[in-house]
């Protein structure tokens, strides 16, 4: 990816190019520890090893068995499903199967999303590290069911995404599944580049050599500066101006490929970042869509925010149609990608002419090899600015308090976190 | 809708009982300004007459031309789409006509949108008050050329939605196309409830009447105190928490059918009270998978947040199967619904616990009169936070900028906003 810092220097909040000056002194400590992190396969560092480690035969190998489906469903929540989501999206064709996820337990959801779809001729692929994720489960008993009432032999139209033991493994040992490892080391929102993310893109017949090359390019390219790194130049300069206020970083591709992509990005940052009472909190944003909502805050509003403009160098395009409409003859010698550019960058100058700090990303195309070096920069970023802020990048603590209240008011066990619930003030109005 | 403040009193940022007492003061102040706003029909509280305004006759004949239809395409950006995609998405069945919306001008998204769509059995509803918005008219020159292409005569299955005059307005008179008109005094982002936001709606079969009911009992509960009012209640709590250091409100619905909605009141949010450096930047979430993506950042990160859980307290349902699965028998006895509940309610005790604001927000269910309810109360709570806090609630100055430099970079008129785009600092790290 290619990163422009130059709207956020002299911005409100801001940071100036002799800052950056100083903070990449930290860089460098900071990427020394990454690599050491690496080298040594430890927790969550392990993710940026995945160009090497990942084993793109073993997932071709997983879904192989799945000749011409129509649609592949995946059943896992959070990182289970937000990387394969962001790669279905941004790289589906017409003619591939269709990703579906289900990643909720909304129950009107679940039942009209089943009754949809051609179970006889749809991949399942339930995605749980520990196999004991209380949505996801709940939703593949649910699927199951489903299949069988449809007269399908789920046992041959699923396959499992888990860990070295629990039940999902068991269940595939017992039923002969295709199973493929959620790797060691590696947290959910990490393992886009994993067996997790790949596999749906493998039945979609995307390029996952691609994928992986653009991934090990960006590996191979991270070095002890900011400004020889692109995502180090953006994890550093994000760090640099929340601790300048800048809570809020409004994430806003323009491109309608990368909206998922957005939400990959939310997840990847709030839960990586947001510990200690630190943190920056995505906002996910379309453009241009978003300039007749978000903008008039963004510009206008608290000083508390980061834009992140992102953009395909190159993509698909064509011409308006001429028009004898009053007034808008303009359009007609242009093209719909022309129009999305100069809103591009119309958004980009007015937030610098207000004051109001961006950072323009752009990958050359929405291609494999380009989301592949995307989706591995924005984690190196990530790693990068938890190392500035002394974090723990790899945990997601504050998650397991409510999941433990959920399973006992669902009658699962005894936990004191379910008392909390009743325990609550009411002030109603109605 | 019920609004219940409990889990805002005492956190941090909190408000206190006697803050609120306090604040109420204001609010039958400002509810006066309200009030005498809407008798005068001034610009922007109009909207809040819409129950009484809106000619629900003259949507039924605009699009009763249209029969059996298999698809209905807004093009229209902004408040011109938003309000009509949350009705279509929180209440269309599976046998009504799917409503698409071309909100965007990404080309790619564009072509293979209508590639995928019957023409010949699509209705086109042009939606802009103006007659000039770029991307709407671009989108529509697109559309009519691609109904050409496939022999459809565009003439016979278009209606407008504009102003009194312009080039819309123009195109109607010159071809006898049905037309709608935007309301004087609504913005587009108070128009869900108007001729802008009910006419899709009248075409997927909904029940137009029930939405306006819905609305008219809002507008007749409207009172001088937040703590009979929940609408007041909502804006008033969110300002104070705003004031507080609440400049994110996270708005989280627990169901798939109001994700959409967190989008329309993102925009509503947004652009009405983002102003003189005030607002609240709106987060859009999405229960209960967001749980595994936000969560962590919201109970950890920093204290500039209030979360908005909203949820139907009725809802389909159906049960989750026995299951033989190790530590999962406890979900065999439950359903969907109730596990959807008991992360909600999770997640507000987390919230609780950890001392973070929350304002819960419950509909009877997601149906046109609880619909019409909650829209209307949400542009009442923000009228009303906008009379707080003494901003222009109805206007969007910032969002002009960025139109002059877009239209003079395609060639439209010289606007020097369009040379700042040249002007700007670049620091490129690739």
């Amino acid at each position: 990816m290619y990163v422009d810092l130059g709207s956020a220097l002299g911005a409100t909040p801001g940071v100036s190019r002799d800052s950056l000056e100083r903070l990449d002194e930290q860089v460098a400590t900071a990427h020394e520890r990454i690599q050491a992190g690496r080298r040594n396969s430890q927790h969550g560092y392990a993710a940026l090893n995945l160009p090497e480690t990942v084993d793109l035969d073993a997932i071709r190998g997983a879904v192989a068995p799945f000749e011409d489906p129509a649609a592949v469903l995946t059943v896992g929540i959070g990182g289970s499903a937000l990387g394969a989501a962001t790669l279905a999206d941004a790289l589906a064709g017409p003619a591939d199967p269709d990703a579906y996820f289900l990643d909720n337990v909304d129950p009107e959801h679940v039942s009209r999303l089943l009754a949809s779809l051609p179970l006889d001729r749809t991949v399942v692929n339930v995605v749980s590290r520990s196999g004991t994720t209380a949505e996801t489960l709940a939703n593949f008993l649910v699927v199951r069911e489903a299949m069988a009432d449809a007269g399908v032999d789920w046992t041959e139209r699923t396959f499992v995404t888990t860990g070295e033991s629990g039940n999902l493994c068991d269940l595939a040992e017992q039923h002969d599944l295709p199973s493929l490892p959620v790797p060691d080391g590696v947290p959910g929102r990490f393992s886009a580049l994993s067996t997790v993310g790949l596999a749906v893109a493998a039945i979609q017949g995307h390029d996952l050599d691609a994928l992986r090359a653009g991934a090990a390019a960006a590996a191979d390219g991270l070095s002890g500066s900011l400004f020889e790194t692109p995502a180090y130049a953006y994890g550093a300069t994000a760090y640099a101006l929340t601790g300048r206020g800048a809570l809020t970083n409004a994430m806003m591709p323009y491109a309608e490929r990368l909206e998922t992509f957005a939400e990959w990005f939310a997840q990847l940052w709030a839960e990586s970042l947001g510990k200690d009472g630190l943190g920056q909190t995505p906002a996910r944003a379309l453009g241009a869509t978003d300039q007749h909502s978000q903008l008039q805050l963004y510009r206008a509003g608290p000083r508390d925010k980061l834009v992140t403009l992102v953009r395909p160098r190159d993509r698909p395009d064509f011409g308006i149609p001429a028009t004898e409409l009053d007034g808008l003859s303009y359009l007609g010698g242009s093209s719909l990608g022309e129009l999305l550019d100069a809103e591009f960058e119309a958004t980009e100058a007015s937030l610098v002419e207000s004051g109001v700090p961006a950072i323009r990303v752009e990958i050359d195309a929405v291609d494999e090899r380009s989301l592949g070096s995307l989706l591995y920069e924005m984690e190196a970023a990530c790693v990068l600015y938890g190392e500035l802020a002394s974090v723990s990048t790899f945990t997601q603590p504050a998650v397991e308090w409510g999941k433990r209240a959920a399973r006992g008011l669902l009658g699962g066990g005894d936990f004191e976190e379910a008392d909390a619930v009743d325990e609550r003030t009411s002030l109603v109005v109605e």
